[in-house]
């Protein structure tokens, strides 16, 4: 009877735990307001009009402007080029009514991506994709998160996972979702090992996991079979028709914890990009008047 | 008869690279002189007279002199304070005639070394110690590495140790050892395991490993019956006494390459200090002429 009904893993929701976070953020924003007349704002670039990039885009500014959060859009051709990008960027940075500065990315064909991460100031770096944030993160110095990153360290908290001395598996190792989310749990004190698409017997890897984030963008590659009974599972892979990188159903069956898709990393993401942009905007427009 | 006489790992000598190395640094910095007049010039900062860091500075400095690179020591009292050494990082990294900078650590017990690090100038920072080095090594992108996990992939390269697919578990997570060695195995398509003194059950995670960095100042932690056979072990422990973190003749009876202490990391490190030094100098002094 037991295998054919197996105890299902706790749902890791992230909707509620978003919400709480937003409604802080809401908080502090219309605070900041009282105190300087100054509503926070986020600068969205979005390069080109592809589909999911205007609608991931289009979401974020809802989100904001529900949050009291002020966005600027700035919508680029498809054709711009890494210099044109960087000296938007790098206006945007120095411009003292913007308080935050998303990129959407893929930024299009034509830019280095990198290069236009790099030109914006890290005190606006509210999506966490400079080196200063990643080096930040990896260092335990002040600075923002990458918010997939930010968004997995809040929604294991918000669930006491411990994670002192438990190993934590990492696949993919992208620079703003699988080194920054190593690199966290690492300053976390847990043993952190980071697989990608070149690692050999990742099934032999993955059934060590306490902790098993999937941040690769490969559909459904881990299954239940492989994991560690009653492992912790973030699913953080996007991958198109809202399916993660963890097989949900058989996962369910084997995991303790496990986050659904849609409804678990995602919308932490967005809260962490929102409260940073009011933590930036408080930043910088000073302390606190008495 | 195995039992008694077991086949021993092979040396991976770092004495003879190093040396290698070295005399193509010292043809780069004659060179760069001829063409410009300029001698490649590391300015070494100590705050303290902490004997073992007096040895080790002085021991920079003779291997900079044998290779044509001038040195320019700048000895601090053991009280100075961060602001104070800032400000001396600061002019040398404004000062046009010195091209690399070392800050010996640990600097002192009134100092915060992060925030002395990042006063150097990521063009000079050729002991890789800024956050900026360590976002290069980590993303693949041009800069400085940190001159211990420089030196060990360097090792690794000359006894062509295949890394692709391979674990690599790097015992230790320092800002300048343990964390950069991971984040340069792992650019070299190595699956990557960080432990520390908060791992459980360390050997079974040793046990696994192609590729052992021991990185983390225990005397003698990890033994040979840790080891997978045939593993790579290569230790950059330093603990007094010319002890690794590697039970070395243990180790040799499992292992299938082992560096030996000294000899092994050692030579490489100062090697790729001097390396850098002059490969900053070449940048800071501009393209060669024609």
């Amino acid at each position: 009877m037991t295998d054919q009904n197996p105890v299902l893993a706790r749902l890791m929701d992230g909707t509620a735990p978003a919400r709480r976070l937003t409604d802080a953020t809401a908080a502090a924003a219309a605070d900041l307001r009282l105190r300087t007349g100054v509503t926070p704002c986020l600068a969205t670039v979005l390069v080109g009009e592809d589909p999911a990039s205007v609608t991931y885009v289009r979401m974020k500014r809802n989100r904001c402007e529900k949050a009291g959060i002020r966005s600027r859009h700035v919508p680029l051709p498809a054709a711009t080029s890494t210099a044109q990008l960087v000296d938007v960027l790098g206006e945007l940075s120095a411009d003292p009514t913007v308080h935050g500065i998303l990129l959407q990315h893929p930024a299009g064909p034509r830019v280095d991506e990198r290069a236009a991460f790099e030109a914006i100031a890290p005190a606006k770096d509210v999506d966490g994709v400079t080196t200063h944030s990643f080096a930040a993160m990896s260092f335990g110095l002040p600075g923002f998160t990458s918010c997939t990153p930010g968004g997995i360290m809040r929604l294991l908290d918000e669930y006491r996972v411990g994670l002192t001395g438990k190993h934590a598996v990492v696949i993919g190792r992208s620079a703003i979702l699988g080194k920054p989310a190593g690199m966290l749990l690492l300053a976390r004190d847990a043993t952190v090992t980071y697989c990608h698409s070149r690692t050999v017997d990742l099934p032999s890897i993955v059934r060590e996991a306490d902790v098993l984030i999937a941040a690769v963008g490969r559909p459904e590659l881990i299954r239940g079979e492989h994991l560690k009974p009653g492992a912790v599972v973030i699913d953080a892979g996007y991958n198109p028709g809202n399916v993660g990188d963890v097989h949900f159903a058989s996962a369910r069956e084997r995991a303790g914890l496990i986050t659904p898709v849609p409804g678990g990393v995602g919308p932490m993401t967005i809260a962490v990009l929102l409260a940073q942009t009011v933590e930036a905007a408080t930043r910088q427009l000073g302390p606190q008047r008495q």
